[in-house]
């Protein structure tokens, strides 16, 4: 197989063994892979992929046919439309997957769009309903909301009912993100004139958290995902104390296989119908071949963009 | 009634109509009153009384005699021996209760300690058990673990069955701290030694936070209760995502009638039992008189006491 690999902090293409799948895995013929911020860290050797996955092939998600199937999988998967999370090795012609963390394409969805959905929308699910517990009617606050994760969130939450402001730096987004679904759409600068925030998507970090601190409602959630405007806040522990706030984070990468396979079970009940009928969409920053890998990867890292960046990848 | 006023930020006894009960209330002749950080934020005009309380008679927890009880209230609570949270007042010959908030003490236990119990032990039981979800064989780290809310929390702690870390600045108090249950006892500087902590009484503030942090276990819990030691922490926002640790807080004062009952219908549950046993008690540094209340108060804003300091109140 054809795959990206990082030499010495640059990507090169690079022929390897195409994988056998272990008993419960698939392989599968990648069609197209998302880019993602952790992709840039692992770069920079800053964000090492899990145990048990390449060490070297970057990429977090993907969508592609279902070429060979482990000999404990019972469902008929082979030649299934699918796109799947990863905890590296999508960016590759082939990937090794846990069959059951493969999602099922709706028949509309073009490739490029289903490369960018599984690991964007898995982790706004998960940190919206699973850690934020955002619930119908509460005002959600998502910074950050131009990109791969906030357009997932955006449509996430309003699709639960939920007040959804969205937090952007780029005038042209605003208007994008309102036919999403925010109601709101606001600068950093604006977050000052917010109240009674329920829930808060940390997309950026340091600089919108500590402006959304005080704007928080009684037992609020602040939810950490990024940090690539700052990791270290500066927090005034009385504004947690007075809302009785909760303060967490997480992300998937290194969860083990039966927590992500929870995860994605929820992901294909609530949101994959929603797909399907068009309700949730991937906007499409830009798509690149798997040869131009680095120059997708420099016009991922500018601002600017808004959804996400994808890989087109040619059998 | 007699009772402390606070005029100009200084304390001052002052003569007062004596409370008449409204229909679930009673009026509580007073035997003792402990002193809590609380009040001395409030006597510098910080932490006022939420409403419905007075406005500037200091004071959180007493005990004494019940001497009058509101006409809805069916339980034979005359001349009952109690302890009470309450919202304010409390340093006074008399404090109106509302009936729910009442606990019976044991009878070997004095007033002196019994006027320490109420808002240390259901605040310290609030955090770890209810907040904090502190679980047997979990390790907890309690800064500040000499003061009032320190040394129930250690008792309750090791009473739950959890490994207790108990961090202290003098010297003296560690072994005081071991006999009440503490496995260990360190100072600020040995926190980065410690290693999968679990849960986090914070009861001091930033500068014992930012050191624990790169210390959680995996879902660790950090409960924020008392920040004298500074309340703008820097913190590492990677390190809450690395460890999916909660970070969170809440005072009791604020919370409304029905939340307290609930609170102190726990603490009636599963630690008056333990009181009444001896398996936990009211380390008392100082007791003063009503009269002496200003010196009370110079005495607990010092450092390097163990356990509370108490108003004693003549009839």
């Amino acid at each position: 197989m054809r795959c990206v690999t990082i030499v010495e902090n640059e990507l090169v293409l690079a022929e390897r063994e195409t994988p056998v799948p272990g008993p419960l895995d698939v392989v599968v013929s990648v069609r197209a892979a998302g880019l993602n911020a952790a992709d840039l860290l692992q770069r920079r050797g800053f964000y090492p992929a899990p145990p048990g996955w390449p060490v070297d092939v970057p990429g977090m998600e993907l969508a592609g046919l279902v070429t060979a199937v482990g000999e404990a999988v019972h469902e008929p998967l082979l030649g299934r439309r699918v796109c799947a999370l990863v905890g590296g090795g999508a960016q590759a012609t082939h990937c090794l997957v846990p069959s059951e963390h493969l999602l099922f394409l709706p028949d509309h969805v073009a490739w490029s769009e289903a490369g960018g959905f599984a690991e964007a929308f898995t982790t706004a699910h998960d940190a919206l309903v699973t850690q934020g517990e955002l619930a119908a009617g509460e005002r959600v606050v998502i910074s950050g909301a131009a990109g791969g994760v906030g357009v997932a969130a955006v449509q996430i939450a309003r699709a639960l009912g939920a007040e959804v402001a969205a937090v952007t730096r780029d005038d042209a987004h605003h208007a994008q993100l309102r036919e999403l679904g925010a109601d709101q759409t606001i600068t950093l600068e604006e977050v000052d004139a917010l109240r009674d925030v329920d829930v808060v998507l940390e997309l950026i970090g340091a600089a919108h958290l500590e402006r959304v601190l005080p704007r928080l409602a009684r037992f609020a959630r602040v939810v950490v995902i990024g940090v690539g405007a700052g990791s270290r806040a500066e927090i005034d522990l009385r504004l947690v104390m007075a809302s009785r706030a909760r303060v967490t984070g997480a992300t998937l990468r290194a969860r083990g296989r039966d927590e992500k396979t929870v995860v994605l079970e929820r992901v294909a009940n609530t949101l994959v119908p929603r797909w399907r009928t068009g309700e949730v969409r991937v906007p499409i920053a830009r798509v690149f071949d798997l040869d131009q890998v680095s120059e997708a990867y420099a016009y991922f890292a500018q601002p600017g963009k808004f959804g996400k960046v994808v890989l087109r990848v040619d059998d």
